[in-house]
């Protein structure tokens, strides 16, 4: 319930009984830095006072337990857990994530602003503060793939409007500012004076100079500490990034100082749902910035008042008179098990456990996103052009990868996988319009013997991605993802050994959390067993239709050669 | 100009040209703490890089000279300086001052938004960004006084559609924040979500936490060290006073460390026109604090950066990429004498002197204000109701006062002043709907042997307030203030020995700065030759009728009991 300023003034005063009281806590301060003991005494949706508070309808003794303001997580696409928003909400509540700052541009890219207005119209009805930053670059590139969606400036400005949009989401199209594109300049325009967040992986020099100069003003893709301290010295703040693939925060924490530390905030950007229920969200980062040597008042500090203050969030990010009651309770604050989670004044988590029901419309007006055109398993064929081909090399725990050219094993003038040598056969094929693209290359570094891999999601234009050792068992993963209307799937021999579903926009499952790691957790089992050697397979397959990382990409239209932003011609 | 985006990013790139270059500067960078050498390029208004540019239409070489953002003041009530706005940024632009943040509380008691209008509409052809707090207390009491104006919640609606509007004054009525009175929660709730600054002196435990929980997030009325921290620690930005009476920067310094810091800032509050010539603006308060032994550069954070993250002000505050090119120059950082001022690209000052015309409207529409009923010298006796009186009892250097009650002389049934005693006569003349109000008292502490002085400046309704050893004298320093229709007057013997006018809203002079400060310096001179022992009578005298402030006052509707918050019955 929302509080009354008036009820709320006499709470305070110690006048009105307050609706709860958290006694014997030890208060993390934001604000000074320090822990302090005291009583916080809440009502309705408020903290109304700390410090010697006794009289209320509820009264919960802490007994010397910690309590710190509700963690903030400045940065991520919640699509990477692979949960409905419910779900998601499930997950990271109880781990006192209680606001997150997302960029939707996956959902964006498959089903645009009804994509995005399912997640925020899903979290109103969650213990979750949510924060849109509208997306900036859907789709990723507009020559070189196709996309479910394109948001023109017009889908931004209508954003703008939305109540839950405080900015504008990450300028991944770093060429576009630096080279001046006015498509480009007319997003950044609408949103002076307002939050833009950056992402500059390794720009330097004039050129970040120049992309902050258009007013962008955070980063969250520096990978090492000279590259962040030269975007903080700048004007940047830097959200210190320790997702699921990309860790950064080894490396950048040493930036963090008495001097800098207000413009530093932990993000996690891209999550698992597995990493989300047995590690935990911002609060598994704070713990391992903790381990780390970081003092962990400041830890908490830069998982709740810096990011509320970057991104001018009210009544958020401190226990404090007036804030929201947004509260995370822990007996360790160097360990950050979360006992207990309060959202607006109600305990939503105890234990790890959510205490309230996770809204699940099931993606309604999401699901059927697949539409391909009906294609025979020849169509996978790829028709050598000479003795040598492009190939993909796939860099391990990382999302960029190497161009190589390399002889192929060619038969009946059409190339062949090679397992030997883990050479395998790629493709992508376009799910949205029904176009018959089909984009087709090979990859190396997969370690696949024998079978088929594929996946609706394929960042960011989420269209259809196959890695196999056959054409028929990548046809038939194909097929699969395409009857499950959207989903992961390990096939070997015409069989479907192990599948998970993602039928809302091919993106999120619409099952539970737990469901939904025990099956991803058997797709990367099954995919093992195929002789797969990476680490998450299904992820790593994900990022090789993204053609702005380096070096060599596939889209349906073909392959990309990144570095020279352009289709590479074939046959 | 203002810089086109496009533009602005290729000066930034070093691909075209820019505007100025400084060069050789050592930067002050606020975003880590440090100093370090550059060439700052500027383009149009705005800041495009800092490192190595070298190509503009103009390279100024600052020969190792400090460069540093623009000083911001976080609070003040510039009227303070009794100077029209274009002298006023004359005095404060050349020390340094590039951005005030100003509630015009004085102003729109006597003249309301028309006054506010005239300030705000001024400040635009000047080189000074200048950001409004709806003033929320006009008049200061309702029922205590006479007004010229009362700033209704419309009134309020209305500044805050005005593009300077950036949050709600100093909210005075602590009182009535306390205690929940719904016309005064009416003002907060129509800023929720705003910045919204506090006014809380002395205010401590549930009281302060209470007026904390009705949103109100800065306090600039700490006169201890306890006082402040516990702002601080409930979540208050503090901000620290340095004005021309209100002193609280040594006190309140110890606050400042590693861990507070960015929730400080520096401000003036009231700053007279004397000190702001002589002594400086928001540089003088730089100087005194890293004489008292602050880091320089931490000292001009809290002048810049801090108060720009207080109020979300944007590019503002720093020297970097994107923000506007408000800089100062200084050769040495602990004496913060003011080289060169920039604002907006433009060199607006040099060694102390303006180079820019001080617009000057004249008060257009704010003159004659001064509207007194008709009334005889006989109107000022006061008469005798026993042996004993109420006196109001100046406490030097302080706006607080004492009461007591004292043996009287009469004649004729009338109380007289009593010289040999120190005991002076005090009056107020309602003057701005020629009510025909005056109020009579008794005060001590002004020495004063003849003669009298009379103000138009009577806090904060700025009714005529005079004091005087003879009703003669009196009546005839009023008639002078209602001549000049506005002004400060010393006079004895019937004549007018010295006057300062005060012409726009009986308020300010329409006089330059130095003009200004010789006729105030003999002002006080005079009243210094009738034997005032006062260090600065006048302003003394201007806090007389101010009903909000301990423990005696006196409004043209009589004496009020301050701790009572009630008019004193006579009679």
């Amino acid at each position: 319930m929302v509080a009354k300023l008036a009820q709320l003034i006499s709470v305070a005063k110690g006048e009105l009984p307050a609706d709860l009281i958290l006694a014997n806590a030890r208060v993390v301060n934001v604000f000074t830095g320090e822990v302090e003991p005291g009583n916080v005494a809440i009502y309705c949706d408020r903290i109304a006072g700390v410090g010697d508070y006794h009289q209320a309808r509820e009264v919960l003794d802490l007994a010397g337990q910690y309590l710190a303001p509700g963690l903030i997580n400045g940065h991520t696409h919640l699509e990477s857990s692979m949960l409905d928003v419910g779900q998601y909400a499930r997950a990271v509540v109880p781990r006192g994530t209680l606001a997150v700052v997302t960029d939707l541009h996956e959902i964006a890219n498959v089903s645009g602003l009804k994509g995005i207005k399912y997640v925020l119209n899903s979290a109103r009805r969650l213990p979750l503060e949510l924060f849109l930053m509208a997306p900036s670059c859907v789709p990723a590139t507009t020559h070189l793939e196709t996309s479910g969606v394109c948001l023109e400036l017009e889908d931004i400005r209508q954003m703008l409007r939305w109540k839950e949009c405080i900015g504008l989401g990450e300028m991944m199209n770093f060429p576009g500012v630096i080279g001046g594109f006015e498509a480009v300049l007319s997003k950044l325009k609408l949103f002076q004076g307002r939050v833009v967040d950056g992402h500059a992986p390794g720009v330097s020099g004039k050129n970040l100079t120049a992309y902050i100069a258009a007013g962008i003003s955070s980063d969250h893709e520096s990978v090492s500490l000279a590259e962040a301290k030269e975007k903080l010295r700048q004007g940047m703040y830097v959200m210190i990034r320790e997702g699921s693939s990309e860790k950064n925060l080894a490396a950048l924490l040493p930036l963090v100082s008495d001097k800098t530390y207000k413009r530093c905030l932990f993000v996690v950007d891209d999550r698992s749902c597995v990493d989300l229920l047995t590690d935990g969200d911002i609060n598994a980062v704070v713990r391992k910035a903790i381990r780390h040597g970081l003092d962990p008042v400041r830890a908490i500090q830069m998982a709740t008042i810096n990011t509320a203050e970057r991104f001018r969030l009210n009544y958020l990010g401190a226990v404090a008179p007036g804030y929201l009651a947004n509260l995370i309770v822990t007996s360790d604050l160097t360990e950050m098990q979360i006992a207990m989670a309060f959202y607006r004044g109600r305990l939503v988590a105890r234990d790890g456990v959510p205490l309230f029901e996770a809204y699940q419309p099931g993606g309604e007006g999401l699901t059927n996103t697949v539409n391909i055109k009906p294609f025979a398993p020849q169509a996978l064929r790829l028709p050598a052009v000479g003795e040598t081909e492009l190939i993909i090399e796939v860099v391990p725990g990382q999302i960029v990868t190497r161009k190589r050219a390399e002889r192929v094993k060619v038969k009946d003038g059409a190339v062949l996988p090679d397992i030997s040598r883990d050479i395998l056969k790629l493709a992508v094929v376009e799910r949205h319009k029904a176009s018959g693209n089909i984009g087709l290359g090979l990859v190396k570094g997969f370690g696949l013997k024998r079978g088929a891999l594929a996946s609706s999601i394929a960042h960011d234009s989420h269209n259809i991605i196959a890695v196999g050792a056959s054409d028929e068992d990548i046809y038939t993963a194909i097929k699969e993802v395409e009857q499950l209307q959207g989903g992961l799937v390990v096939v070997a021999d015409g069989k479907v050994l192990a599948s998970l579903a993602l039928p809302i926009a091919g993106l999120l499952s619409d099952q539970p959390l737990e469901v939904v790691v025990a099956k991803l957790a058997d797709v990367e089992k099954q995919a093992r067993g195929l002789g797969v050697t990476l680490p998450a397979p299904l992820s790593t397959l994900s990022f090789l239709a993204l053609p702005v990382i380096p070096e060599l990409k596939l889209t349906d239209l073909g392959l990309v050669d990144v570095t020279e932003f352009k289709l590479v011609k074939r046959g």
